[in-house]
């Protein structure tokens, strides 16, 4: 928001402004209905002078969900220490405070709209999503994927965008909820494809080694073996 | 492709040869690829006249896409007879015929290009999904899903399609297991979230409850077991 103090800024940083400006504008509402002149206004300068820094209103839609996409993708970050379930479930709470700060603008883009779509939002799309798997097979400690686990962790990225999107939808589930059901969730679809592939029963096996027998796993599998008797 | 044969065609088999033909060229390529001199050569017609029927490729794209639409759509009906998880894996086997069928033409439309994307392309993907989601909640005899069976069908859902896309870039893991694979974890799905939710317990103890000793979910179940030990 304008402060109504003008000063003259540098053209990198009026660039950052605008780009701040921008995102928290197309954050809150769909991008279609954001206009040049608010965020003009917003920022607390003339329409023309954002063209001057931004030729059109999708390179500053590009340049703001560049910025997102660095975000989101510096909150996958995690360190390799204690249980995997625990450290996934940490990332999972993070990944739905993006959700919840960028909610109509991330339900916009996710779900394709006219000012989206292009190939270079596509592009952005894509790098977050590879960022998220290269650090889930970092925790794996696996370096050279079989095909089984390549197509769980893509999926399940792909299952946690959707668990998001119908959660924004609405919020008629608790958030926290999601966070943990989406970890769950790995270790459910992991175990699917362990259970008939001897790679990847490996694989979990290795998940589930250092699982605290309080933890989150156990915990889990306890409720499945009543649920199932 | 054409038969070299001319002959008079009233305007609405015109019209449907010519989505016939795009079709299977858009399914066979990216429709980036696709030129409307090439429509016209395989439809045995001249250029301007295909412009008669379509105003444009983009509206010849949504002609084509909605017949394909439809077709996939069919594909969802599946008698309410039998057990539920061998009801799931017929449709699932149609999925992916459809899914090879129109391999390229589908990882382009759900990946997003620059020919794709528009609100009428998003309408009829959103129509398909819809039409998913009804099916499933019939057979699974349920006229008001509470908010965390939504959830689960319509996040499995979305796995299934991109394991379909995962799947295409490479066929590097065999189809019919993919197809059973995605039952199992429709399943593991509805059972993380029943793990915590009584109702959904209830929709899980229903949906189990006329599967065979011998049918795919006690065989899971019993390897999951052995995984698990």
């Amino acid at each position: 928001m304008s402060t109504g103090v003008r000063r003259r800024m540098g053209v990198e940083e009026r660039r950052k402004q605008l780009i701040g400006v921008a995102l928290e504008l197309f954050s809150q509402r769909s991008p279609d209905e954001v206009s040049i002149d608010e965020i003009a206004a917003a920022a607390g300068i003339s329409r023309p002078l954002v063209y001057h820094y931004f030729p059109g209103k999708l390179s500053l839609y590009e340049a703001a969900l560049k910025r997102a996409a660095q975000d989101l993708a510096g909150r996958f970050d995690e360190p390799h220490e204690g249980p995997l379930g625990d450290r996934l479930r940490r990332v999972m709470r993070r990944f739905f405070d993006f959700v919840d700060e960028h909610g109509p603008g991330f339900s916009a883009l996710m779900r394709g709209g006219p000012a989206v779509g292009s190939s270079a939002t596509n592009a952005l799309i894509d790098a977050v999503r590879q960022a998220a798997y290269v650090q889930i097979l970092s925790h794996l400690e696996v370096d050279d994927p079989p095909a089984r686990l390549e197509l769980v962790v893509r999926s399940w990225i792909s299952l946690a965008e959707s668990t998001a999107l119908i959660w924004l939808d609405g919020r008629r589930i608790p958030r926290a909820e999601l966070e943990v059901q989406l970890v769950h969730d790995f270790a459910a679809l992991a175990a699917v494809s362990a259970a008939y592939d001897e790679e990847m029963a490996g694989v979990v096996r290795r998940m589930i080694k250092d699982e605290p027998p309080d933890g989150a796993f156990a915990d889990l599998a306890a409720r499945l073996i009543t649920l199932a008797s």
